[in-house]
């Protein structure tokens, strides 16, 4: 019992238990494939965050090595991501800060904050409330952000002066094109640009068709960044690029990052709250969709309580090791999974690349040109673009389009931290209106069966004395109110009135504000000589009727089906 | 059409048509009473909200003018009340001026924003939102206000120097006993609460036993804060209490209010926003709930659209005259009610009498002890409270028990501004919770029917093969994956199955989410070798699904009705 208590909250102890000779060298192969591919990643997405180099490495060491021991996923890749980078540079740009050194400790104390956050959430078993995020919001949010994204990184592709974080502000930028433009940069920029594009559309066929097997063909072609970034260095140092005027990523400390927490006043860490909570959030719902997905793959589960708990050590250890916000990295957990790679281990493997890397690598780095960066970036934010959910949701329902038009158009507009509060607050907002204003139905009988259908799509038989009335939602206290305006029109509409029956099938629950108005509706009815019957009522609802005096001041009866009620009225009046 | 367009927002021109000469007399003498219940109660009610008196008079004026053109209630009576008066206490009281003529001013501009509110609201058609205020939180949040109210009294009942907006600030003044202890005053506050609680409780069946008619009588009975006032005043000026230290009301200006926009800085508007807001909803919720008590008792209707203009206007109005937000009162509507007001025009004389008070009253009104005020208004508000609604709702459901309390705590600790925000807040927030985590029933068959129930609620049949499933709520982003989740999990416990048929007939709706949790479901199950089978789904679901491409890609089939399903998969595998 212990054991298993212990091993919820510590899966290493599960798998690492069987772990085999064949696992280890899977694990290893995939972790090396991995390291190579994050090393440019972290450094872009640095710049992405507008963050110095090194701190993609840092958030690329310690985070793989707690999610590795901590996280339910088996094959999922984290560090450093598009969209939670760009949500850094937000936030972080939002506090107005001028010296490095405070914009480095408030990165780290966003991860620290967002890390604490999801641990809370995660020992509160909360991890559900992820669910009022919709798929189609999110969805809408990440396609807004990759636009973002890739717009602000002309900026390094150009060499332009543009900056910004919402679309009003990077198109003014790029209208008022600046003296800063440098046409080096722009050639290096665009033709990384073209090779990448290259790699994705057409390297992975040409491989097949020269005889790879297809699994190492795609892989092949995700080395694409990799072979661009070592060109690009080996070009900036050979053609000496710098002296042209092309920003290199320039000298990266080669130290592991020291251990403390980040220095800052009280003030921003509370103006962080906000931000971190956001980042947290949506970093844990895009994690735990690629998590699954990929899980789903291979028949594994994966316990959302307990990915809180890894994403938000893994930020905890971001923010003390002078990282930055990390989450579960789609395309890099599918290179992953793809390299073959079996369990954790992978992940704790390519912390250790990447801490060689730091230990190594980094006098080659510091000739990396920003351009090759930011063309990898682009490249990589492009798949992420997909406004074809904007006409799923058109097509499908207003609601949903309205929800998803409304997260895409304040995403643009006002930037990352406004777009998911707006994406949520509309599909609950919508859902909310919707259930306040309940569909209701009068029924009649289908001739020749016992079923009671809606008077206005089927012919069905009605009687003056007999009003049938299905509500199809739970009733509560958004629509208490409607419910009741509505039965009285019905009633006032058929003068020869003597019974109405409310046929429950569809009524899920009950509260305490719905039941008042069902007792004002049957005290109401009672003056006008209308008795007020139930029909079909659900066990959960019943056992709350029956906790208060309803049902004694009920002037009908309760029938078990809605055609009993029917027939027993009918002959109820015959006798009278 | 038009005329029909018009005298829906001028409700004067249905009912000034028939007006008869009997009406004429019972609406002035109904008028009449209330005037003389009115002055009293606008004193007390602007001493409440922190204003000199006349305000209380100045918003007894138009306002009631106004509702008496726009009002669709025949009886309602508009004006100060209570809870809206303590809510405006706390809205000037939070912005910190010094200056008289601007408390005045903030005042003027609280009912003038809220009234903007109203009618904005109002012309939208957007009634409906009030809904979401459930009768449990208001019920709370009133007897909360009246505890708060009938402390914040004690100050004027004894002269101390007590003073705050929540129960510890008022808790704290009682507890450090201040040298400002008047006796005299503490006398007269005591011998009036006396007198006014005799009144209440004895007078009326005294008044029948001696032979007067009980309508007479209870109308007599509410007479007693009038009695108490002018006999306060009367003690006031022969025995010289102001000599004493008994605080009087003081010279009150003999003048109609001039009509103007309150001048007040561009901050202090954006400022009151927030308040006027909370106070135009409770405002307008007590009120239409007060106007359909009163019409239900003589088969009247209310129409909620309308009274938000009627009330907006009436709010405008009061700002534009130095007066303060109004809304629709209880008792005063029910004594209207009880002295026989047939239409809008007993509010049109009432506020003539009024008029004529300011006009020729005001040097009798110079002497009356704010003590016998302060009693009269906790005499009011002692029937507000009612502890009750914490007890029925604790036996109905945990859920409405914890919304209720949530408004009561909050009121007490933090104020009226915050008490209310709770209790929507947690309302909202429980139905989220609940619709996110649906009920999900396993499903069998009921032998010797073709019904289908719980399989732990009932005996019933099933089949190792094939599971059905019901769920008990519509399908949305918040619950479709945990749909997802249960439903996977079922399909782990049962190795055998080949059929899962999801039961529709609770599924009263579908968004973009829940669809594509079911494409997942579909794609999922079908991987092992599981199809997936709908039954009972209602017309709009249905017309949903038929929208999207996933009844292409079910892998089984959507039938009408669940025992038919589970007969045809029988039969096929039979045929198998």
């Amino acid at each position: 019992m212990i054991r298993k208590q212990v091993s919820r909250y510590l899966p290493v102890l599960d798998w690492s238990r069987e772990y085999s000779r064949a696992a280890l060298v899977d694990d290893l192969l995939a972790a090396a494939i991995v390291t190579v591919m994050l090393i440019p990643q972290s450094l872009a997405y640095a710049l992405l965050a507008g963050l110095p180099p090194e701190v993609g490495l840092y958030a690329s060491l310690l985070p793989l090595l707690l999610y590795g021991l901590l996280g339910t996923s088996r094959t999922m890749s984290v560090g450093p991501v598009a969209v939670v980078s760009l949500m850094t540079a937000a936030a972080v740009g939002g506090l107005g800060l001028a010296e490095p050194a405070h914009i480095l400790a408030a990165a780290a104390a966003l991860a620290l904050v967002s890390g604490a956050m999801l641990l809370l959430l995660g020992f509160l078993r909360l991890g559900f409330l992820a669910n009022f995020l919709s798929h189609p919001v999110i969805a809408g949010f990440i396609t807004a952000s990759g636009v973002l994204i890739a717009l602000s990184q002309l900026r390094h592709l150009t060499g332009m002066n543009l900056a910004g974080d919402t679309l009003p502000e990077l198109l003014l930028g790029l209208g008022q094109l600046k003296t800063e433009f440098n046409l080096t940069t722009a050639l290096l920029g665009g033709a990384t640009l073209l090779f990448l594009f290259w790699v994705r559309a057409a390297l992975a066929p040409l491989l097949v068709r020269m005889g790879m097997a297809e699994r190492t063909a795609a892989l092949m072609a995700k080395a694409g960044p990799v072979v661009a970034v070592v060109v690009g260095a080996g070009l900036a140092w050979w053609l000496d690029l710098a002296g042209r005027g092309v920003a290199l990523v320039g000298e990266v400390p080669a130290a592991l990052p020291a251990l403390a927490i980040p220095q800052l006043p009280m003030g921003l860490w509370q103006q962080l709250a906000g931000p971190a909570l956001l980042i947290a959030v949506i970093g844990f719902v895009e994690s735990v969709s690629v998590a699954q997905t990929l899980a789903a793959k291979r028949r594994q589960r994966i316990d959302p309580d307990q990915e809180l708990i890894a994403l938000g050590a893994a930020n905890l250890s971001a923010g003390v090791s002078q990282g930055f916000p990390v989450t579960g990295g789609f395309s890099r957990s599918v290179v992953n999974f793809e390299a073959g790679a079996r369990t954790p281990a992978a992940g704790i493997y390519t912390a250790m690349g990447m801490a060689l890397a730091v230990l190594f690598l980094t006098p080659a780095l510091a000739y990396l040109p920003k351009a090759t960066l930011a063309a990898t970036i682009v490249v990589a934010v492009l798949s992420l673009i997909d406004l074809s959910i904007l006409w799923r949701a058109w097509r499908f329902a207003r609601a949903d389009f309205i929800a998803v038009s409304a997260t895409v158009v304040v995403t643009l507009l006002l930037g990352v931290e406004w777009g998911v509060s707006a994406g949520v607050a509309a599909s609950l907002a919508i859902y909310l209106i919707k259930a306040s204003r309940p569909h209701i139905a009068v029924v009649g009988l289908v001739p020749g069966t016992a079923h009671y259908r809606n008077v206005d799509r089927r012919p069905v038989v009605t009687q003056p004395h007999v009003l049938s009335v299905r509500v199809d939602e739970s009733l509560f206290f958004a629509n208490a109110r409607f419910l009741e305006d509505r039965l009285y029109q019905l009633v006032a509409e058929q003068p020869h009135l003597r019974h109405l029956i409310l046929q429950c099938s569809a009524v899920n629950a009950i509260d305490l504000s719905a039941l008042e108005s069902l007792e004002a509706i049957n005290e109401r009815l009672n003056a006008s000589g209308v008795r007020l019957h139930l029909s079909e009522v659900k066990g959960p609802v019943m056992d709350r009727l029956q906790r208060s005096d309803f049902l004694d001041s009920l002037t009908g009866r309760v029938y078990l089906s809605h055609h009993q009620a029917v027939t027993a009225l009918d002959e109820e009046d015959f006798v009278i």
